[in-house]
């Protein structure tokens, strides 16, 4: 019964890591889609997103079939709460993929994004799909140096929404208003895109480190006291 | 037993509520600041998000060692789980709410919003707060049917930025770049704010109606069936 149990929780490890591998080349691909105006890569990319939301969907049900059926405590009731956070994650990473590629279809035959820019865009592109890859290797390794990496990644990104913002923002800027909109909205798809590969990865950190797991072990401690039961398991959650 | 419980079911719902309001009272208050150009306003939103994520915090602990000690299933569990998520949900609107704070501030002592705009981003912000208000009432009533009329709210949301999109494509615009951004951003914030709220309401349809969990059970039917064993309580979920 436990070996089909840690089965089916290994399943849904393998499922998130699908998400992330799927969500990584659907940013990538969609970067592409963008800089060159291939309308035929941007629908792909905008019809692949059903495959991420089908999955998730999926991870969901088997999170919540397993919560009825094996009623875990402690680090396994952790490991599938926080993978239900992880695959939200996940899908709405799929949906940011998705809008730059609609960026990338709204504006075809046009590039949405001037050539002076293209490197920039090009670069957070990149830095994208390589946050989701380590994130899929943290979820993978549980690597706790290398989902500290992606915090590190991410200022890198930072970096780069800045400098897209100083293109925007400086007196020579030649490329009129509706081009500066599609930027800043890009900029934004790409930030908030690394921001949830970092939120996976700093959710592995947190199943391997339990550090949240202390502060609410105390914050729940005093309504368990008050039940006068005892909380099932070895870490209380 | 149960009766404490259901109490705390029942807590886990009001801190739902106390977040709802709390993000719908920082939206509205954000919009005043950034429309007046009120650094003291949007510094006191800025500050009031901790306590969302507070609430958050201690819903999320609360709601994790009921699940630890008291192991629900069927609808419990559903009410449990969503809970979660409509915490994660409302979390996020507060951080739009706060997003809308810091731009006023970053402006100060401009208004990030030009006059000509304003009327518009005056009924963005009030949208987005009665949307809050109904889905705190969704929350507490468990209403169908002004659980549906957020849609149509979310609509007369999307027109507003369709609005406001209109007006940066003009032709006449002559706010430069970087109010263009601003109001890109603006328009982002507030539009994504509004789909939180919809979100919410939709989850508390999806508990009262049980719609998607009839799909789920279908999912996991096999799976059960390999293990030989029946999942606990009526609805499977």
């Amino acid at each position: 019964m436990r070996d089909a149990y840690h089965e089916e929780l290994d399943s849904i490890g393998e499922a998130l890591v699908d998400m992330a591998r799927l969500v990584g080349s659907a940013i990538g691909r969609a970067t592409t889609a963008i800089l060159d105006a291939d309308l035929k890569l941007a629908e792909s990319v905008i019809a692949a997103d059903q495959k991420v939301d089908d999955l998730q969907h999926d991870l969901e049900a088997r999170a919540i079939a397993l919560l009825a059926r094996q009623q875990p405590v402690a680090t396994d009731l952790r490991i599938v709460v926080t993978s239900l956070r992880m695959s939200a994650d996940l899908e709405r990473s799929g949906d940011l993929a998705q809008h730059v590629a609609k960026l990338a279809r709204l504006r075809f035959p046009d590039s949405a994004v001037p050539y002076d820019l293209h490197a920039t865009i090009l670069e957070m592109g990149q830095l994208a799909q390589r946050l989701m890859a380590k994130a899929a290797e943290v979820i993978v390794t549980k690597d706790i140096d290398l989902a500290l990496q992606l915090e590190q990644d991410d200022d890198a990104m930072d970096l780069l929404h800045r400098t897209l913002f100083q293109h925007l923002m400086d007196d020579r800027w030649k490329h009129g208003i509706e081009t500066a909109v599609d930027v800043t909205l890009l900029g934004r798809y790409y930030e908030r895109f690394a921001d949830h590969a970092v939120s996976v990865a700093k959710r592995v950190v947190y199943l391997v480190t339990g550090e949240h797991a202390d502060e609410l072990q105390q914050d729940v401690q005093p309504a368990i006291k008050g039940e006068g039961q005892a909380v099932a398991g070895g870490d209380g959650v």
